[in-house]
């Protein structure tokens, strides 16, 4: 009865995670969610009554502009017409896998890697190729490897801040793997929402900027600076791939919700977006700051990490290999704290075992201490 | 470079002829938009400052409540487990899609039928098999033939002031219909955006209250009776299809922007909304009677056709068969007219050789006899 494709549906772990997570005395450090007093208030004094008729597909005229002004600011060379507003940044992931992915198409992905992009791209069948993070860059040599062996037609990439590793290249590493993607002609989809999260000075331009010759999707969110709530995305691409992903996009829901596109273009426009940028990164700074001080405190003994420079995770390998997705049913159902199992972070879930990811951004530091203590004791006394 | 399915990816017809038809010079019968007088105000005041953080992937448990009770008033029972809150309904095919339609998958849809429900299953590969309206209704006899032949995992019907015929089937070929359904084991797939726009008195219940045994999805809409631009549709399914659909929902976009869901809960449980809805009925039939009378005038010798019930369109059969996509271009360059061709509206485009649709919500009585009297001078004129 059903399409071939559906045998290879999987769902999101995170988001039945975050479903039990909910419970009041559980603290959760699962997610990715930001914290509620950094939510904007939601004003929407001044919405033109126009807003509530069909729309383009491209997205508001003055909000391409924006954006296309915010890349700028960030070393991104665009023009408007290389904008499509999304609903929401994992749209992109599911135009690009239709644009580019049949099955056994061969995909590179770093290891590890978002796991919604790993779900969306073997939905449609991919076989994908990882390449892991070491020392927090990726050796380009390894990745010119992998493409030479796989013939991948597309590369997704993180390289900023990454969910799960909080890795983020230098700008030696980004050139580099860049011309590895110009000399192999595949395609690089640099997903990019954890950049304004930083935390110790700013991230190098994205890697695009470094191709001479291949096409680029660069996808980037206002879910982890303003409110993922509105579900406005967006992607800038090379312009041979946009007729095509308009095209796409159309297909799917005609066009963006034009009162969270409106919602945006008025902050992108008030002046106040950098100060409220500024109170993010003050904030997650001291949530990162006071989880680094409870993991030297309670897991010096238990896991090795890097302390992320942005974003909203820390990457934690246990000394002692162990399946974390049973730590955490145990976890979450005895001790009331919650985290992500690092399996499905790769496409070959055994290249996770032992790993786990920690969200530093929702919990109070209180709070903190506490969780990493609890999930420690845990750890410690099942071991 | 891209995936076999991009060689079956057209544009839609549609949003490029908007397009052209925004100027305001132009009388247009092309889009399927609601007249800008019969749009809600934005109002928001007192959206919860919550709803800017991210949501649940079903939808708001408010909204789907109060969906339950709005199908349960039209005839159809359903549980609000079984209701998936959408970003626009289109992506109710769009899901679809992925669900059932792999390259070859025989699909059974109307003739004519949605043009973007054509784009999006043939971009799947789906194999088309059309089943031809005769005089308003689908033959449930037509069906079952082209059931047993096509072997067809789907169908896709439009029962209720269809776009773009303006058919509407009576209780008993729907009857007929889901039967015949029901003995081939087939998914039925039922788009109803439309059914609020009655004229002459409630549309039947729908097809899919009729089925016994065979698995079902029926779509629903804000779009038509609330405002687009907010991009808040909705399915609901039997109860097997749902973890499904709910997976690939998550995979497409996490969930669906809370502000247009619970601008429209703020409707549904305020009182006003059949009040509003006997509003746009009262507004639309003024349009629909306006062209009818214009076409007697006008159109008389020129084409067939039947007065609409419900719905945006009539659908024009010429009497000299002629390509309309040729039509469309000096009407739209020349004669400042536009009208949406009929081919693009069937598999085979040549079926809609001689067709056109013609919209009435959206220009005023004035302006309609002015643009039927335009088309109809151009079209004697060439003949």
């Amino acid at each position: 009865m059903f399409s071939e494709r559906v045998e290879r549906l999987s769902g999101s772990l995170i988001r039945e995670i975050l479903a039990a997570a909910q419970r009041p005395e559980v603290i959760s450090f699962a997610g990715g969610l930001p914290a509620a007093d950094c939510l904007p208030a939601l004003d929407f004094k001044g919405v033109p009554p126009a807003l509530a008729q069909y729309g383009t597909s491209e997205g508001e005229p003055e909000l391409r502009e924006q954006i296309t002004r915010e890349a700028a600011r960030i070393g991104l060379q665009c023009d408007p017409s290389q904008v499509l507003v999304l609903s929401g940044s994992q749209q992109a992931l599911d135009l690009a896998a239709k644009l580019f992915i049949d099955p056994g198409t061969p995909v590179i992905t770093e290891g590890p890697t978002y796991l919604a992009a790993l779900q969306v791209f073997k939905l449609f069948g991919a076989d994908i190729t990882t390449v892991q993070q070491v020392d927090g860059q990726l050796p380009a040599a390894t990745l010119a490897a992998a493409l030479d062996s796989s013939k991948a037609r597309l590369a997704y990439l993180i390289p900023t801040f990454q969910n799960p590793s909080g890795a983020c290249y230098s700008v030696e590493t980004r050139q580099a793997l860049a011309e590895v993607i110009d000399a192999a002609g595949t395609v690089l989809i640099e997903d990019d929402p954890y950049r304004a999260l930083s935390y110790d000075g700013d991230a190098p331009a994205p890697m695009v900027t470094h191709l001479k010759s291949a096409s680029w999707i660069y996808c980037g969110s206002f879910s982890k600076t303003l409110a993922p709530g509105l579900r406005i995305g967006y992607l800038i691409a090379s312009p041979d791939l946009m007729p095509y992903l308009l095209k796409l996009k159309q297909a799917v829901d005609l066009h963006s919700n034009r009162l969270g596109q409106w919602f945006i273009s008025e902050w992108l426009k008030s002046g106040n977006y950098p100060a409220h940028l500024a109170g993010l990164q003050a904030k997650y700074k001291v949530g990162r700051d006071a989880m680094q001080t409870a993991l030297e405190k309670h897991f010096a003994d238990l896991a090795d990490w890097q302390v992320p420079q942005g974003g909203l995770f820390f990457w934690l390998k246990l000394k002692t290999t162990r399946d974390t997705r049973e730590l955490l049913k145990v976890a979450l159902g005895e001790h009331n704290v919650a985290f992500m199992p690092g399996e499905p972070f790769y496409a070959n879930q055994a290249d996770g075992i032992g790993r786990l990811r920690l969200n530093f951004s929702h919990a109070t530091p209180d709070r903190i201490e506490e969780g990493v203590a609890r999930l420690a004791k845990l750890i410690r006394d099942t071991q």
